[in-house]
């Protein structure tokens, strides 16, 4: 057969994988290279499906990187077109998935099977590594696949991810790396009473006011060439009764830092700790670390996508680091140089999510030159 | 007939006059009274039932106050006996209300009936003012029974409210004043967004951290003779959608003044703003005033009072002026002198409520000496 990634775009979107469903999506994908070549192994968790596609067994190894599960539609009256019947109107192909991240996942797909076409006697191997958790816990998905490949020391030496970086027009961003996440619950602990005898009362809100007033003019790194400088927000500060009489006993505030490699998790858990104890503050705090930062630093990969995107559409792509997780985070710890690229990402998660018709031909096109220039 | 203090205050425990409820609490009181030359007038408002009970027309006016209503029981199966069946045991009276405050109403009116019997040529005049709605939203009842006194120039000289003052041995305090309450109600405003790009959000537990510091770090006054120093205690703060990567819209916090005459509403009101302003927090703030402060100096009545404590129990009673409003509040606008002497408090509001019998009969000797000293 001979899919256009059009073709293949239209029948992935029409499976309505919502996170942690596939719906056979990565079945098409297998069969659809494995037409030339590529040997798919597939890598369940749980009630996880994994696709680890490869073709070859010599270095180097380049990997195709993605998700075929999407999130769920919204409200389905504010859809224009039914989510899951991809539609094209005004040049623009719509559905859930579109941009996040099945025109990528397509486009990587079709870019392989051509360019193994077309260079049958290619050097090196290509893979896809695909998962349909991305968009839930992602817990049985890419971070397993790369465990498994770790643990049988598959080694990786490329990749792309095909997550929708363009953000103002199609090509202008390259995510060379991530910000780490890591998020603090802490419970300020005081003693309740009433507002009429505070004598007898220990006000969680007073005891850590100091503090609060300087975790958040706290400057945690200037960030460095890569990374803007880590960001803390408090997202939640709760406490009291409801009661306007009664002081509270405790204080839940919740806290997340998006931090650069300029900084350490470990590092940042110090300095809360040291600022929270030099005001005395009495709390619990618990940690949990959404993800470590991740970085390519510019060389042979940023260069070949960057000058891809330049060949087929003319603009020179900027590295950016900016934005929230991905899967990245956990392939980067098994590839030396990791990047994500792919469509406009003004859409994703909304209703009447999207991708340009024009970009889709040409983001496969990126793809396969990218794939030239590493194994030819 | 020739009613004993404990009897009647049996007869009032009895009656389960649960705000705004009197169930003939007042009547009770009047007939009481009549017969020595009381002369009663009701005065109700909306729901509440009021009594104003007076006998003669001369100055001085000695009135003593209080009310008939009392809290809900709490939970039922705790009371070791029926809150609303008045029974002795081990030398305790219990029941609801005992102690806040039909002891001192009970003691009040048969020290006034005992009085007027054994001196019926006395001096001045003596009025009861008694309300059913000081433990509900004090609206219909004492302020307003004031304001109609105020608005034909009924002059009121001395004042004893017999609320529950005594704090570890009966005797040892009255309150000769009580701070002012002020609540303010502050919506931090802010910009929601994600925590992963804190460029395009206003984080309003940020903005204000500042600020809430130094509010909770401010000396209001240092108080004076006879008040504590004012305090401010944040009561309830919240902020935050639950969700951990979400930064809120606007932060939500309640704060209440306890303040001494050192400071006015108006002076806390314009701090306030002013540290706000000063660390640019946008914000509304709504203001409720919840009772001003007043005071009795040393002098004729306290000098009075505390004499007769002495002379009843061997105790020097100390002048205080902590703890919560009452309704003196409103008389303290009318009367230039007021006071408060009752029972000890540390079972009030609570289950199994109760008053030391003992101590009935010396509350009811108590006030029959003030009045003897006040009008003979």
């Amino acid at each position: 057969m001979k899919t256009s990634t059009i073709d293949l775009l239209v029948d992935l979107i029409n499976r309505d994988s919502v996170t942690p469903e596939d719906k056979g999506c990565q079945e098409r994908l297998a069969d659809e290279l494995q037409e030339v070549g590529f040997k798919p192994e597939w890598m369940p968790f749980e009630e996880v499906k994994n696709l680890w596609l490869r073709k070859g067994t010599e270095a180097p190894l380049v990997v195709f990187a993605g998700h075929t599960d999407v999130v769920p539609t919204g409200p389905i009256e504010r859809w224009e077109t039914p989510p899951f019947t991809a539609t094209i109107r005004d040049g623009k192909l719509y559905g859930r998935g579109a941009a996040d991240m099945k025109a990528g996942v397509a486009a990587f797909t079709i870019a392989c099977r051509e360019f193994v076409e077309e260079n049958p006697n290619h050097k090196g191997s290509i893979a896809l590594l695909i998962t349909a958790d991305e968009e839930g816990p992602s817990i049985n998905g890419t971070v397993k696949v790369c465990d498994t490949l770790k643990a049988r020391n598959e080694q990786l030496d490329y990749c792309i991810v095909g997550e929708p970086t363009s953000s103002q027009v199609f090509g202008d961003t390259i995510k060379n790396g991530r910000r780490g996440s890591l998020t603090g619950t802490l419970t300020v602990k005081g003693k309740q009473g009433h507002v009429a005898y505070p004598e007898k009362v220990r006000n969680p809100i007073h005891l850590s006011a100091a503090a609060m007033a300087e975790l958040v003019a706290t400057e945690w790194d200037r960030g460095n060439e890569y990374f803007p400088a880590t960001t803390f927000q408090i997202s939640n500060y709760h406490s009291g009764t409801g009661a306007t009489n009664v002081v509270p006993g405790a204080a839940k505030i919740v806290f997340n830092f998006r931090f650069s490699t300029a900084s350490t998790p470990e590092g940042l858990k110090e300095k809360v700790h040291a600022i929270l104890d030099k005001h005395g503050v009495d709390y619990d705090l618990e940690w949990v670390l959404g993800g470590e930062p991740f970085l390519t630093e510019s060389g042979p990969l940023t260069t070949i996508v960057q000058e891809a995107i330049l060949a087929e559409t003319g603009i020179k792509a900027e590295l950016s680091t900016t934005g929230g997780t991905s899967d990245g985070r956990f392939i980067a710890k098994i590839c030396p140089q990791i990047l994500e690229f792919g469509p406009i990402n003004a859409s994703i998660h909304q209703v009447n999510e999207h991708v340009d018709v024009n970009d889709i031909e040409t983001l496969k096109n990126i793809y396969k030159r990218a794939l030239k220039a590493l194994l030819t």
